[in-house]
């Protein structure tokens, strides 16, 4: 058996941003799952058999590509961005270490990606630049509690923060709870900034002082970041760039 | 005028790793300041002049960077990783900031690479499949209280970690405290892994239960990831494979 699953991240759309470890995976599969859109990024391959899935079915594409393997197919797990930041590589390893014994020893690989809060953080500037967290703000899989907690906390460690999923058009009213939570955790005006279809042709950048922003800002092409107390805004003639310092004084 | 400025991230070592954006710049570029090894890492070509620079010499290379570019120069600034995560990135923005004038008219891009957390978590699986923060340990720029208060902080969060600069041969005491304040602020024993030359050849993963860990374990060559309370291991043939799931239980 030559089997294998790899689990690929492809960026967060610009063809530019896929590194060759990853082309390379692509043209050696046999057959590409992940969800519909990021299935149709992968180049058309006469080789390679193609398993578009809808959203939501995580575990069941997993296990689809992990019996595919055992098969002794090569396996490609289409993934947006980086696929260990919110995306397909946990939910392949839940489904292994809760699913057939001897899923355990197949060939099992992750490979890095460009995930859109680097994209984003690029795009404007470095606003990234210094210590900052990575939250997940969609409530599907754990309770909102903890969302607000864990926003309450960033705020007080002053860490410069990335939000995915910030706006589902099932659930709107969780980025509004958030954006209450930070103005009122972080009460100044930071910058937050909207990045919208990063990297590809349409994308926006739109930078708004924190007590400022709404919810309809954002939706679910959105990452969003915001600054620490320390970011910084510099005025140019084109868009402003935006960093957050390396240093912060004694 | 034609002169600009990329800072660009060649990722963590593996030449796979970079992405064909970068590449393009690099093949544009008219001269190359960085760091000594990243700039060594720069492939030769007749019409590319390099500049390397010693470590903590950020602001200067910048400067210098930023002056060629207004001479017309196409100049990269060669960041290992991503340049937005303590990289160059934010450098050469705090030179503009301070700097002529001119130099915030320049066309300054930042070209996104594979940072060293997401690759080290690719390597051993899905360890940052969940919320996340990354802190850097080096206290040559900000206090260590801020540094211990952001460690208690992201314990308390229940985030995953991501640790850059753990130790270094000028300060080895700072790696120390900040395993005892884990220790204590977690409370377990969920695992650590020190991802040391990740992605090159000689790369090696260690994953130690986080009461077992002792600084040693730990060098500047070295990316140390955390799990949060959540964090599984699963045990297989080969290297075990460690993940946090994305949900979390009400």
């Amino acid at each position: 058996m030559s089997g294998w699953v790899q689990i690929v991240g492809i960026g967060p759309g610009d063809d530019a941003l896929v590194t060759p470890q990853v082309q390379a995976a692509l043209a050696e599969a046999t057959d590409a799952v992940g969800y519909i859109p990021y299935v149709e990024r992968v180049a058309q391959n006469p080789n390679l058999t193609l398993h578009p899935s809808d959203n939501r079915v995580e575990i069941d594409r997993s296990q689809h590509a992990l019996e595919m393997a055992s098969e002794g197919k090569r396996v490609v797990v289409v993934s947006s961005g980086d696929p260990g930041v919110f995306a397909m590589a946990a939910a392949v390893f839940e489904a292994v270490e809760h699913g057939k014994p001897e899923w355990r020893n197949l060939d099992i690989r992750v490979l890095p990606g460009i995930t859109a809060m680097l994209a984003a953080s690029a795009a404007c500037g470095a606003p990234l630049g210094h210590d900052f967290c990575a939250i997940n703000l969609s409530d599907n899989l754990k309770p909102w509690a903890l969302i607000e907690k864990r926003l309450r906390l960033a705020a007080e460690a002053d860490f410069a923060m990335a939000f995915y999923n910030p706006r589902s058009k099932s659930r709107p009213e969780g980025f509004e709870k958030a954006l209450e939570t930070l103005k009122a955790a972080c009460g100044d005006n930071r910058p937050m900034i909207f990045a919208r279809n990063v990297s590809r042709p349409d994308q926006t950048i739109k930078i708004v002082p924190l007590q400022e922003t709404t919810p309809d800002m954002a939706d679910m092409r959105t990452v969003v970041l915001l600054g620490s107390s320390q970011t910084r805004i510099i005025e140019r003639e084109g868009a402003p760039m935006v960093y957050t310092p390396r240093s912060v004084a004694s």
